[in-house]
């Protein structure tokens, strides 16, 4: 599989020419739709995908070479960027970026993300291409945020990076169902994650 | 759906019986490999049970009145119960416990789990009942392991107990395929919990 700039997310969605556009729309919410259902990534396919979403099976081709791109690309347009760190403390960065990420699972198609990372060892292509053109930028803002607190002094000097942002990304996204969690959560868990749970001098 | 003690997990288990005890094996088995495959728990029926254990439907109806709580069951014999904690200091409880985690990580059926969270909106009962009958008593030793440390001064007095455990337990079971996290990182995670990753005094 070659992957060219046209399959990139965000490619090819400059305005310009609406009915591709309101075509495009529909295949997007078409995938997201087959993706979130019991069958997940094996449930999706260039012809299920016309099918619903009522255009030909050309027309998602002229866009997307197979499968995986136009998954990846819809996943893209669901989960975003995360919100840009206004900078002026590590400590408001990582609650502005923990609310923005709590508020996520709040969204109507958080379970094509369960599916696609549930089958990654069934679709391992796509499960590798979601993490780089997905999650992996998300995911190097939280880490210039810590890189960043470390650097101004407010974060521990000898830090780990990738465990921090594990453990701030696993709490936020652990498995319950989204109404679970309490009022204050995200707030809680950027607290504790600065603050640790030892009583201080323990 | 009524609940009866002979569906509760690790019922009806007593030795004693070795034919119904293989069959019971083979049972469980096919119940673990359908709700591994790719159709979760939609894919469990008592008949596919049947065909894949090579038994009939009534041995299973015999010991399981449906679909749920055979489930429920066998979840709980992946799953099975956290290691008593020694109990000498929470530093040491907790890592016993984050690697006892972590190592059901690499479980052939954990993917099972994965389902059954998938698909808590669609199956809303066979989730309670996990959520009941495997998942918090699992929830509670952790719980009596950070209430202890508050109660000897080994952890801060206004603890957020549930927050904490959602940052042990989010970060043990994030969503990454079981060989990306780098050695040594439930080691690091109970250390980050601890001490945090504020600078001191910052």
């Amino acid at each position: 599989m070659t992957e060219t700039t046209q399959q990139r997310p965000g490619a090819g969605r400059s305005p310009g020419r609406p009915r591709s556009e309101r075509a495009e729309k529909a295949i997007i919410e078409a995938t997201l739709d087959l993706l979130a259902e019991e069958s997940g990534v094996a449930g999706v396919s260039i012809e299920a995908v016309a099918a619903r979403a009522g255009v030909g099976k050309t027309t998602i081709y002229r866009r997307w070479s197979n499968k995986e791109a136009l998954i990846v690309d819809a996943l893209a347009s669901v989960k975003g960027t995360l919100p840009t760190p206004p900078g002026d403390s590590v400590r408001e960065d990582l609650l502005v970026l923990a609310l923005a990420m709590h508020t996520e699972r709040h969204r109507k198609h958080a379970k094509c993300f369960w599916n696609v990372v549930g089958s990654a060892e069934k679709f391992p292509e796509l499960y590798a291409r979601y993490r780089q053109d997905v999650i992996e930028p998300r995911r190097d803002v939280i880490r210039a945020v810590l890189r960043r607190g470390i650097e101004t002094g407010e974060l521990r000097a000898d830090l780990d990076v990738d465990v921090s942002l594990a453990m701030l990304v696993g709490s936020l996204s652990i498995k319950t169902p989204k109404d679970e969690l309490p009022e204050g959560f995200p707030e809680a868990v950027v607290a504790t994650l600065l603050e640790g749970i030892a009583a201080p001098g323990a």
